[in-house]
């Protein structure tokens, strides 16, 4: 069984409909879909969620609501008509005007995107609906219940199909609430971990990701897969991919999760793998990504590992002030704190001045401009010479390191280089180790 | 004005007083001279030094000392009447082995090899003898008064040509107490940062530090010019040179060090400079340099970087444990911990179980037999590249790279590998930058 997600380009008109259909009907272990309120269909045109935000801001005031409220029918109905579907929404649209225009919470109006766009699927699709509200549980406190959702989950979903509006859930007392990030994804990622299904689909308007920015690297080679770590390396390094709170539930249960195009359903996409399933594959290196602007702090003081309160004095200093310390190089005698320049921001002349009181160095020196590259491969263990490569790289483009820490599991290098030498290093090394054929 | 110091193999004879005396006249500037006591004139021999120390636990027992102190009165009365000298230390020497009969305490005891070996060398050199126990003051705690000695230097020595003895000083109250590490090497290193001279030679049996340990690499090159961070890098992974200790008063004034051989004094030996003082060399690095059998707490969790208290904790456990941390590489959400494993021993437990409390982490994971490599030089900053050379060797080398941390400063990288690689890494290394041509 698998647990399939369509996105809100996948939703956003009769046509995009017409494809989920085949793509449904393609495979017959596609028996649960999660669906996104409709998208965009060019590129002027608004999301239905954003027009339910705007919706309720403006009954808020008591002005222009209705007219936006028209405008979201006009989505729904269109959709509704042009696929010629047995049911009809109107009645329950107007009723949720009404409900609107009563006062309805934020977190009402906004889910109610991806329930008429399930409504619409079910019936297109000829499976069952069930509202997420039914399913998805969030405690007193508005936090998600993974226990009692997984409760719900087992108990209303049996064999068959099914349809699921993503985005939000109820509390006990039928109240309904969004997440807070992650959007439909993580209602897919929910489902897919409290089922056990062999695959969670995501179905999107990308074939899967991309082994560099393409804002950088001409023509990227899409990654074919990828490990859940070696995601959130490339995703904590600025790479545009899923929200690592839709990746979790399941991340958990070792869930494999298939990114997959909507547009080319053809294409092989990018597939998500728990470690272990990860076999050795033809790219040594699966990523590369960086961020721009972080600042290092470095620290000199003689004999500073026999001191043996430093360190813990100089994190100290950080913590109070809420600074992330993101990496910690090391000489002999002198460390490198990493952090980003944006959290030291008003902050620099305190912070030396606390290191200077608590930690007595003998030299501090604040340099900014710094990005962070990641090269990122979880196969890189089982090749010698990859760091070889990568700053045998970097030297041939003339790039100057300014810090490199690995840690004992070779899955990535983090590399410091100077702001206005990333895009070029990014490209060196994109080139050194994807453009070899 | 430069200060010379002679080692123990320099005054161990007449005829290494003989080459003592034909350095100090080939050079003007050698106005102040300090020595060590005599050291072995063959390998079977024995240091003054050690024999004071027997002779004082021979005679606190009240068995042997007068027959060991028999054969350091020889070693003193055979240089007095080779050399021919004007003096006879007989008497001397005779009222000293009453005072150690009745029982001087240790540190008086060892300290007379220096002081009979200035005596002769003053003689010899026609220099005046200045007793280290005027000059060289301790406070009432036995710790070395950095102020008073300044002071009495300065008031003690003016112009002319001076032997002063290495290894000790005095109490206010006249009491004699030994440097408890350094030797005669920072006798000479107060002197010359008390008189500001130009430079500090310090004359030995070997021609300076090699560029690697000579019991893994065959021949390996002297080192022409050192700064004395550099010098800190390669003494701290295990090189063998001059105690961190004897250095320090000199570098605290800039004073560069000359580490030259007595036997065979045109060698252009090891000039240890400060920082500012290095020009750029034709060797890109400077030494290679390693120690064995660290240990890898690996600790993973997830967003420990948003964790803000999650380093201060983790660095609390060993601070508590006194276990001095040497290097933390980092990935995302993994931090690679690097201790000694002698420090670990018998507290590899506790270490985790305390981790676990306090950081709960998502996994811990220890690994030993990490062997570190230190590859130094200063001037690499200036020079791209080294980074890549050094990874592509090892490569070449079939190393696997277990972690790597450098800094800001380009000062040196730092290497993890395993302890069975340890010594060819490092060959290959050495063979990379110092075998080229």
């Amino acid at each position: 069984m698998k647990v399939t997600k369509f996105g809100g380009s996948s939703c956003a008109e009769a046509s995009q409909f017409t494809k989920v259909k085949a793509i449904i009907e393609a495979d017959p272990e596609r028996k649960i879909v999660v669906v996104s309120a409709p998208g965009k269909r060019f590129d002027a045109d608004h999301k239905v969620t954003d027009m339910l935000y705007l919706c309720h801001q403006f009954m808020g005031i008591g002005i222009g609501g209705d007219e936006v409220f028209d405008s979201i029918c006009e989505r729904f109905l269109s959709i509704q008509n042009d696929l010629d579907l047995d049911i009809d929404l109107t009645e329950e649209l107007e009723s949720t005007r009404s409900i609107l225009q009563a006062g309805a919470s934020v977190d009402y109006t906004a889910s109610r995107g991806e329930y008429f766009s399930a409504k619409l699927m079910a019936a297109y699709l000829g499976y069952q609906f069930i509202d997420a509200a039914d399913i998805i549980r969030f405690d007193t406190k508005n936090q998600y219940d993974e226990i009692k959702t997984k409760e719900l989950i087992r108990e209303k979903i049996a064999e068959g199909n099914y349809v699921v509006p993503g985005f939000y859930g109820s509390k006990e007392n039928g109240e309904i609430v969004t997440f807070p990030r992650g959007g439909s994804d993580i209602t897919g990622s929910i489902l897919a971990s409290a089922l056990g299904v062999d695959e969670y689909e995501n179905w999107t308007d990308v074939s899967g990701f991309l082994a560099a920015d393409p804002r950088i690297v001409d023509n990227p080679k899409p990654l074919r897969i990828v490990t859940y770590e070696e995601l959130r390396e490339l995703s904590y390094m600025g790479a545009n991919v899923l929200q690592e709170e839709s990746i979790l539930p399941a991340r958990k249960r070792n869930i494999p999760i298939h990114i997959l195009n909507t547009n080319s359903p053809s294409d092989p996409g990018t597939l998500i793998l728990p470690r272990a399933k990860r076999q050795e594959e033809d790219f040594v290196v699966t990523g590369i990504a960086g961020l721009k602007d972080f600042m290092v702090i470095d620290v000199e003081k003689y004999h500073m590992t026999e001191d043996l309160s430093f360190f813990r004095k100089l994190f100290s200093v950080f913590e109070a002030n809420r600074i992330p310390i993101h990496h910690m190089p090391s000489s002999i005698d002198r460390v490198s704190i990493i952090v980003k320049e944006e959290n030291m921001k008003g902050l620099e002349k305190k912070i030396l001045e606390e290191i200077d009181i608590y930690c007595s160095p003998d030299m501090i020196e604040i340099t900014g401009g710094l990005s962070l590259l990641a090269v990122v491969g979880q196969n890189m263990a089982l090749r010698s010479g990859v760091a070889g490569r990568v700053f045998g790289t970097l030297a041939n483009a003339d790039v100057n390191i300014r810090m490199i820490s690995q840690g004992s599991s070779e899955l990535n290098i983090i590399v410091g280089v100077a702001n206005e030498d990333f895009e070029k290093s990014i490209r060196a090394i994109y080139n050194e180790f994807f453009e070899e054929d």
